[in-house]
């Protein structure tokens, strides 16, 4: 029992070889209800892209945000998910970089508007691109080579859709390789949570002699301290939760409490990094002087703000920073820097009829640490 | 009429060839009373350091803050300043970088107590010393060797005496040459503003192809206009006091109103680099917008605090930091720098006397754009 949608054939499809993929999903068809089955179509592959028969896709909190509307830009109806691995189903014919039956990831962007023209694409900060990012879903849909038309951008129902659902089509330049050592189902995490902790501690050389603090053992912060212990990095996790001093010890990392005082005069001017994940506001005024002079905090939750003390800040040259995902190369680079050191997310694997008990366990901060979407569990398209 | 001290010769003079200098300046007694001329003793110089009779001091806004024990530290009575220009009346016998009559500058900071040992030392971050900073005034006198005693730093009334006096003796490591094409009078608050906007300057390449923004057109702010200009940087200032205009324009530099919202919209996105010179808290939702991705707002003043957004912080990797003078490697690197563009502070001259005056008028903002004291104005000493 799925709802269907009643749009006319995307225009680009007529370019395409082989018409449309007959996918089905879940949707949220507006804010306040909850997410269902939604049939859909998606273009069949154009030149340089694949089919992707997803396997497994990521429950990342942005996307009950966007399911919810809470940044106020999503357009229904929307079908979440921008963590997705699975295999390769159809090439299209200039397409070297996959063939039929490759493991393939996508991640949270699947084109840049510019064309890799503008600065910041050229400079590799892809995510950055001056004239838009495509993401993964709810943005106007490209064309296969990339391009936005001014129509497709104001047919805001037209709309790029997520990995909750059976298939993926994708510009093999926005597709990643999966080593044969990633497990597929603790790998799609990582195409989210992943590149947000890897490129900002890379960024910083987080690594032997460099000391790395994570706020917040959650969906993100227990990939950052994994990641950041591989690196070499001396790493400590504070987290408020006592329930989650073992997780953090299996993972090889120190941990501190939150709400304990003496932590914050033990640890003053502990940390060259901090990886702030947590999503609500903190009193700054503990926190930053955690910092060694010199040291950055990376925002890479997104509390609605923060207040900082200048004071600290200045006279130790302390730095913020916020960090948005990582261009593509970084994104390829981390999967292989995992596979490498056999790092996935710690998962809760769920069938798809599970999504909206998830966002509800999600909301509380009731998983360890993120939940997976099994798509074989996913209700088969109708045919056409 | 002035008070004088009575304590004890310092321990240190005993150590000196010549025994003390008899020195008058402008102390402030408490927190709630006006600077008053006030009589005190100064070590003879020790074999690394000059006796400076003292030309020019500066009037920085942190003078008034530490009069009035606005952050806690300050030890009475003080004498305030940090911003001297003079000539070299004597130097200790193994000094080579100055010689008797030579012109000379001295900064916020006169020694740090690791003696240069230190990992920030030992990479030309003196400010950051990790033992602490000798700062020109309120901190525990240090030995000519630049160590500090454990009985010095409990002897709290022992502190170092600033620039609102005749003479300063210093360590010629911490003190600065001055080129002949630089005015004694309008170098004196490049020793503190001066630096405090070079180093953030110098850091994130100000020069052609950077668009600097200056935030308040004040003793900070229209040293940095004058600096990021003559540094090659495309360098707006965004100030709210409409009769600042001319002067912005007279710096070589375009001015845009904080007053009118249009500006916001005008100029999102529009700067690599932001030096935020204002010391009340801004609305940092109007103002982080106006950083391009990757930009970096520099705070430069100290309001007690700031509220950021976080969503242009993340999506934009917009970074804010903390900024604090520079190193004495800069500090030289900046007059330089001022002499060969010909860059000094616009000044109001005032006499000793008027400092109290001075000060009230520094809290209400209205100077243009530094005050700096005719040290020949001040009292002359009693001889002992």
């Amino acid at each position: 029992m799925s709802r269907s949608e009643s749009v006319p054939q995307l225009e680009s499809d007529a370019k395409t070889q082989s018409g449309v993929i007959n996918d089905l999903g879940y949707a949220a068809l507006s804010p306040t209800t909850p997410l269902e089955p939604f049939a859909f179509t998606r273009r069949a592959p154009g030149p340089h892209e694949v089919l992707v028969k997803i396997a497994y896709c990521g429950v990342c909190h942005s996307d009950l945000h966007a399911s919810r509307n809470d940044w106020g830009s999503t357009s229904y109806p929307i079908v979440p998910g921008h963590e997705i691995t699975g295999h390769v189903e159809s090439v299209g014919e200039a397409v070297t970089k996959f063939k039929v039956g490759d493991r393939i990831g996508i991640s949270t962007y699947i084109g840049t508007a510019c064309k890799d023209t503008c600065d910041k694409c050229t400079a590799n900060k892809h995510q950055l691109c001056r004239v838009g990012l495509i993401k993964t879903y709810n943005t106007p849909i490209p064309e296969p080579d990339l391009t936005i038309t001014p129509e497709a951008m104001a047919a805001t129902h037209l709309r790029t859709r997520g990995g909750y659902s059976s298939h993926y089509v994708v510009h093999e330049k926005f597709a990643y390789r999966l080593d044969p050592r990633l497990d597929m189902a603790a790998t799609a995490p990582l195409l989210c949570a992943g590149i947000t902790v890897y490129a900002p501690l890379k960024r910083h050389g987080a690594g032997p002699g460099k000391r790395v603090a994570i706020l917040g053992l959650g969906g993100l912060g227990h990939v950052g301290a994994k990641i950041a212990h591989a690196m070499g990095a001396d790493t400590t996790v504070i987290s408020s939760s006592p329930n989650k001093v073992a997780d953090a010890r299996r993972f090889g990392v120190k941990v501190a409490a939150a709400n304990d005082p003496e932590t914050f005069n033990r640890l003053a001017k502990s940390f060259d990094i901090i990886l702030n994940t947590i999503s609500a506001e903190i009193d700054m005024k503990k926190y930053m002087p955690l910092l060694d002079s010199e040291g950055v905090m990376v925002l890479c939750g997104l509390p609605p703000s923060l207040t900082i003390p200048c004071m600290p800040m200045v006279t130790g040259e302390r730095k913020i920073e916020g960090s948005y995902v990582g261009d593509i190369s970084e994104v390829q680079e981390m999967l292989d820097f995992c596979a490498e050191h056999g790092i996935g997310a710690d998962i809760e694997m769920i069938k798809a009829e599970e999504i909206n008990t998830a966002f509800e366990r999600l909301e509380r901060g009731d998983v360890k640490y993120r939940f997976v979407i099994d798509i074989a569990t996913m209700p088969k398209p109708e045919s056409k």
